[in-house]
């Protein structure tokens, strides 16, 4: 098949700086196809607190430089998104496990998602199984964030009856409990209806607002057993490790907290978790550093740890295919939802639609909203 | 064999709080020797930095509270020492394994070595091999500081030769290298020692002070390869991160950070270590937490945890003893010096000594001096 050299809208960014002044809308015609690579449309790309930092220059994982597309070097931007397969190059590899209108999410990271159109290997991708067909929102927000979740619920405490527990770590018979901070992040509701799935009970800590009594309506409708705003947890008054500890009881035991925040309920946090506990962090929302006292590391066992997909897929290539499989039977059967998203259009001029991108950073920065997903309209 | 029922005089408190006050001195006859216990008379009563948060209440390993020497109920310091057999009651078991005039070790927790005689079950106390005999001050200092190092070294990265890895970790062959803050602690000489004697390198951070030259000589004596105050350590203008970096070359390797004191210059180790890099906690003298970055647990695998002799060794009791018998060899054999040390004596009437320890208590709280070892005067 030969393709026309396709024309591309696509957001890049020449230089790392402040996500809501650096980044540009860019049109360009995709090179011609390579064999392997397959020729994608992007139906959605999504917008997660880690591509500010990857804007900024400081998160590990940079997109590649690209200088075939414009005046200048630009990286473009995405590391997660759902897209349609519009064709590949004939190549019996290929041809065996995609056909044309598959739909695909990212198998690597910073493959740039945030563009209308791209020609990616097909070794990056992960084809979405056509028996259990997800709806776009679902799929864009499938590939990071509930893994993440999976994971830490797995690999550190092992709570997920359906792996084998590792490392000399027995499953417990007592009831295990989960304690977590941004618990209505992405990450956040996906722990709490695996955790729900897997019989664990969870404990969730989110910010205060005008609304809270409908975001803990809402969490609590997903499966969270209890949720609390920072404030309540903090509070001498409530007496609320005292709960907690009521909670749990003494047929439970609570000895993972997983943290995206920082600051000062997370050491209150660890504080909570029993002999052995694991506080694992996979975000730094805060930007502050963790001040954990010393005494809980020396004496009560504590291991304080980090959690980055990015690193573990690279040494679980397998264990993540059976892992994307089950996530995905698990939407399509209702178990678990996506987080609360919305769709930003991106239309009209470039200069038009960095003003948008711009807005949707400064928004996503000050960690207000729902989980932002782009889409290119057509031109 | 009968035994009259000897005069004994100890260390004791009635109730937790500041060590330069609480302590008291107290005459008191010991009961009579029970089945299996060992009529000891202690050489040196060693004390320790732990011995001061035992005092004031917040360790978690506490010491009996004594209702049988006095009109009101004490507790006995003193964990740490040598003692010497003075007696049994004729029993077999232990018989067969001691003898009077032998020397003795404490192998369980706070037995109360700060006192002139005792009745300790044979039980909790380990026998020093009469084939390698080890001076007083070797021997009151070996039961707990140089396991701890060992420990340390062995048990998170596998440094130790002698002992095959665990938890899936295998040993490298690029050369290890260890940093350690509060390097000329009793456990930091230890570390030194060990590191020197299994091929590891260590970079030593100590306090200022006006002897620094002479410090750093003789830890370099010891075998550190290099030793830094905390300034230089944390200085931008020495560059010292780049120097750490050359010492430790690309056929190096820095896995392993060791802390007891907390403060900035740990999470400056921390940032050091190289992916999968272990901080391990076992002191916390600057009674701050610890403030480490999220990033470092997201992006670089770094480990947090905790170190304490006590808990390990009720999990271990068959390696405590082989380990034991290692390090008494080795401070037999001359590779494994003591810390430096000075014998304070107690004689006089019960409020002389109270004063006597409430100065040597003053010093171990700030942090100066020597190691006390605590010697009782014959009367």
């Amino acid at each position: 098949m030969i393709f026309a050299r396709r024309r591309a809208r696509t957001v890049v960014f020449a230089e790392h700086g402040d996500p809501a002044k650096v980044l540009r809308a860019h049109r360009y015609r995709l090179p011609k196809l390579d064999k392997g690579q397959v020729r994608l449309r992007f139906e959605l790309g999504a917008v997660n607190p880690a591509d500010i930092n990857v804007i900024q220059g400081v998160y590990p994982s940079k997109p590649q430089v690209r200088e075939d597309i414009g005046p200048e070097p630009v990286s473009i931007m995405g590391n997660e998104g759902v897209a349609t397969v519009e064709g590949f190059e004939e190549d019996g590899e290929v041809e065996n496990k995609l056909k044309v209108g598959d739909r695909v999410v990212m198998g690597a990271p910073q493959l740039g998602t945030w563009q209308s159109h791209a020609n990616i290997p097909f070794s990056s991708l992960i084809p979405l199984p056509a028996s259990s067909p997800l709806s776009l929102r679902q799929a864009a927000t499938l590939a990071i964030n509930p893994p993440t979740a999976w994971r830490m619920l797995s690999d550190f405490v092992p709570l997920n009856p359906e792996e084998p527990a590792r490392g000399g770590e027995s499953k417990s018979r007592k009831k295990q409990w989960v304690i977590q901070n941004g618990a209505n992040s992405a990450v956040g509701v996906a722990v709490i209806q695996l955790a729900r799935e897997w019989g664990v009970g969870t404990i969730n800590l989110v910010r205060d607002r005008p609304s809270i009594d409908e975001l803990k309506q809402s969490l609590t409708a997903l499966g969270a057993d209890h949720v609390l705003t920072y404030d309540e947890f903090l509070s001498r008054d409530n007496n609320t490790r005292q709960k907690i500890k009521e909670w749990v009881g003494k047929d439970g035991e609570l000895r993972l907290a997983l943290n995206c925040v920082g600051g000062k309920e997370t050491a209150e946090m660890a504080k909570l978790l029993a002999m052995d506990g694991r506080l694992v962090t996979y975000g730094g929302m805060a930007k502050t550093a963790l001040a954990l006292p010393p005494s809980l590391f020396i004496f009560k066992r504590l291991v304080s740890t980090g959690f980055w997909l990015s690193n573990w897929v690279q040494t679980h290539p397998s264990e993540r295919q059976t892992m994307m499989q089950r996530l995905a039977a698990l939407v399509h059967g209702g178990k678990l939802r996506e987080p609360e998203t919305e769709v930003v259009s991106l239309a009209g001029t470039d200069e038009e639609v960095a003003q948008v991108l711009r807005n949707v950073m400064t928004r996503v920065q000050e960690g207000r909203g729902k989980k932002v997903l782009l889409h290119w309209k057509d031109e």
